[in-house]
């Protein structure tokens, strides 16, 4: 997708640094199964190749990329991330040259791209535009990019709300989680929400206009934090954590309710993931579960950007991020995601 | 629903055999959990009270069942089974007499009604009459009724097949699953079955229709043998047993697979239900999983059974029913349906 090689341009090569994989991983990853290298990068597309060189400026640390550090017989996908070369990942970046007839130098950017300072992009059809640069770049990390699109058509197309439904939403201070929370107000629903502090839970209440929320970790049982936060059940569960809150959840979803599951963040670093016991309520109850991934609904993406931007504009949506600062900082950005260190979405400045 | 009490009408009263719960049931019920008691029915409709008096002619029995012989705190839904009550569920029956204006005695009828000889049916909006009585009676506890019915909206309404789909169905030669898997095949579907016996795997073959089949009691692995019978993978996994293998088959979905999911028998007698261990994968794969039960489309009956009877009457649908004679062995054939005993559809005929 985006091949981190040594470019060997006519310009001047400049230092290029990156984090990269040393080692696959099985159970809960560390900083130490990545490192920081570097390498050089020259700073035009080389001749021949159709292209798009890019300088990476904000680095996006996401839940699925602990997917792609385990080695998968069948190669995974999202293929498994390469032992020695530079993370794959969303950026926000800024175009340095182009042989593509879609982008030109200067152009800002968002998508597939390389944990490092420059990445030479061969199949930009992973790359966006940005068009709202009037907004801070760095929502196009999150609000703006996968994750708020994530949340888009999770809640929207999977999700069907409709007026009055009760909504709850797990990791619902995260990238994902404090979009789909204020996509329900906005929907006219009633949402509620878990996180893992009460840092959190209060910024659920106070920033993102959740009606609810509750501490998972220091409930004793979570399906007594449903109950009493949702005492008429459950419409929509957007689901990113899996395990034990799915569980719950599921016994107090109402007839006819969706599950949008998104991610199961609770079970990405079990050897053995937890089993799911109360599967069987869907029958009665006559419950869809649904999964999908954000790689299903690009198609929309424009109409989202646009819709997204005026609510930013309007003040109907508000963002918080969690962000540290250069590349070297990234590895344990990226691995407090799984702890829940992050306050918001997590990301990585490169610096200027 | 149907009222078992004695029936104090001015006709003469005649005996009324009935099938009573003795005691509510956890675990996995033996024939010792009911017995049959003799009590008395009158032969007409009470003055001042609006309902059908119907002789049962056939009774079905079908694995929901069990939920309603276990003590839910809430009273269940469906109701528990009373205690000293006839067992409820559905029956074909002849009515006797009617003060409701929809029904005349002589009238041929299927809906909710008791395991006993006679049922005072106080709710007749859970009848239907008979519109096909040229077929064989019995049909209306199968392939013309309620898992008929459970197979016609799952498959179609919930299932969402498209001409070549790979549909796999579990309890595949039940009274739900024989239907499923000659309902594929008129949708021009390739159709694998399971079933516990190497007898049930012949019959999916030879009489269902099916493509190919197994023996999930003869596989050391259900994952290798749905591997081995569709290699390409599953669309549409039609689920009756729930437990191990829905855990198999949600591995060997296809992206944007469907689980329609009718029941899980392999589940109904554990204290503890089996963790299901592979849920994660309807994520990448964006699959749903969905729940449905035959109560949410009772509002397209009309339209199944025309198209049932008209596939019945061109052969394109074959029947294999599995008939007890007499209320006397009606406790056995139900708990046989727990350990797979039936051939084809379990039900019970009255006699003469």
């Amino acid at each position: 997708m985006a091949s981190s090689g040594e470019v060997k341009a006519a310009a001047a090569a400049v230092q290029n640094k990156k984090v990269v994989l040393r080692r696959h991983v099985t159970g809960f990853p560390t900083e130490d199964d990545m490192e920081i290298t570097v390498g050089t990068a020259g700073l035009r597309v080389p001749a021949g190749l159709t292209a798009v060189l890019i300088k990476n400026l904000y680095l996006s640390c996401d839940p699925w990329m602990r997917g792609r550090m385990t080695k998968h017989e069948d190669g995974g996908m999202p293929p498994d991330f390469v032992i020695g070369e530079a993370l794959v990942n969303y950026t926000v970046g800024k175009v340095l040259d182009s042989t593509h007839p879609e982008f030109n130098a200067g152009d800002l950017v968002w998508g597939m791209s390389g944990w490092e300072d420059y990445t030479l992009v061969t199949q930009p059809e992973y790359l966006y535009k940005i068009n709202h640069s009037d907004l801070p770049l760095s929502y196009y990390t999150g609000v703006l990019g996968m994750p708020g699109l994530t949340a888009y058509a999770g809640f929207f197309e999977v999700g069907k709300p409709k007026k009055g439904d009760f909504v709850f939403v797990s990791a619902a201070s995260g990238a994902v989680g404090q979009v789909v929370g204020q996509l329900a107000k906005i929907a006219g629903c009633y949402v509620v929400g878990s996180a893992g502090s009460d840092e959190k839970v209060s910024l659920l209440k106070t920033k993102f206009g959740y009606d609810d929320a509750f501490n998972y970790k220091s409930e004793t049982d979570i399906g007594a934090a449903l109950k009493r936060c949702l005492p008429d059940g459950i419409d929509i569960y957007f689901d990113s954590v899996g395990g034990a809150t799915l569980d719950a959840a599921l016994l107090q979803m109402r007839h006819g309710g969706r599950v949008a599951v998104c991610g199961m963040i609770s079970q990405y670093n079990l050897e053995e993931p937890d089993g799911l016991r109360n599967l069987f309520c869907i029958i009665p109850k006559a419950i869809r579960v649904e999964g999908f991934n954000v790689g299903g609904w690009f198609h929309v993406y424009e109409r989202f950007e646009e819709e997204m931007a005026r609510y930013i504009k309007e003040g109907k949506v508000t963002v918080v991020e969690d962000v540290v600062e250069g590349i070297e900082s990234a590895p344990a950005a990226l691995i407090g995601l799984f702890s829940g260190r992050n306050v918001g979405k997590q990301l990585v400045a490169m610096g200027p």
